[in-house]
């Protein structure tokens, strides 16, 4: 004896996302059945929406529905500096800063030879083919703060020096409101190597 | 700067889940845009499926997508015996254990003041219907051992009285597998009060 088809069916899909086990998917299945029709459908066309409607930017790589995207479509931004992270994701934390003017490249991912992950499995060659334009004058590396993100990082300033930009890493160190008393001994040994004069 | 709105909208139906807050959504929808889009199609259809193909069981009130549904259809059980669960999971649950041969009824909910669920909100009426049959001698309360579930079986149990059925709750104790030591004082005193001779 098993659930009917329909539900069972459902608590399949859920369970193959990723952090969602058996229990968590049975739950949402369960859930689902109690929603409203109308939101079930939405639901439904959102999930096929961004597999049919979302592609990526021809100038950053980024995930977007109009091509070029939105930020490379903004004429008012400081087109002398690209600043490069690994995911989407990355790209809208940076925005959430409201502190970087410049334009994006996604990488969507980073070196990780572990994984199988080579310069030519990420966005590498479409980043170069934007360094030839002139008028960028600086690369940002924001890769993340990890093995892989530092490799990339290394990777990318080495190959890009042909083309003579300012290249830079964003900084490490503690995190604002986080406690010197936990932080680990990396961090704050890049935090002390970072240090300004106030 | 926010995310293209396929992807937003998409974060914004997984968020609605119960569990799953911004992040995890993020995730979820990235995730999504990563899948084959065929398994993205098939996910939708689930989705629409449950809503659209599962209904009620006119007999015992579980989700089906056939009337009466599978269990109450299979002529080989047992019509003696009516076993009452909360919910469509608690019957999978009870089916599991391999153990119970007669037939169930969902109530889908346990009598609760608190949330304002009263036995109206609850499928009781169709089970009264189903005791009129004369075949039918005895009530399992399977109830949760929770203070909805219990007052929901005590309710059940003074309710079918005039049917003059055998009715029973199942018992209280420790789980199998579990530690003395790690047991709370009611479960404990429930496990001393339900002992048996061996």
């Amino acid at each position: 004896m098993f659930y009917p088809e329909p539900i069972a069916k459902l608590i399949d899909a859920f369970g193959h996302l990723p952090g969602i086990g058996p229990k968590t998917a049975g739950r949402l299945a369960f859930h689902v059945l109690r929603m409203k029709e109308e939101d079930v459908v939405d639901f439904a066309k959102a999930l096929v929406n961004v597999k049919r409607n979302l592609h990526y930017c021809s100038v950053c790589c980024n995930i977007t529905d109009v091509d070029p995207c939105r930020v490379c479509q903004d004429k008012s931004r400081d087109i002398s500096t690209i600043c490069v992270v690994q995911e989407p994701k990355d790209m809208v934390a940076m925005e959430r800063t409201k502190e970087f003017r410049g334009y994006y490249h996604v990488l969507h991912g980073a070196i990780s030879p572990m994984e199988g992950i080579g310069p030519d499995e990420i966005r590498i060659a479409d980043l170069l083919k934007r360094l030839s334009d002139e008028r960028v004058q600086e690369l940002i590396l924001a890769t993340n703060p990890n093995i892989e993100g530092e490799a990339t990082a290394m990777y990318l300033s080495r190959l890009v020096r042909p083309f003579g930009l300012k290249v830079t890493r964003i900084a490490h160190g503690l995190p604002v409101g986080g406690d010197l008393e936990y932080a680990d001994e990396v961090t704050l040994t890049k935090a002390l190597e970072g240090r300004r004069e106030l």
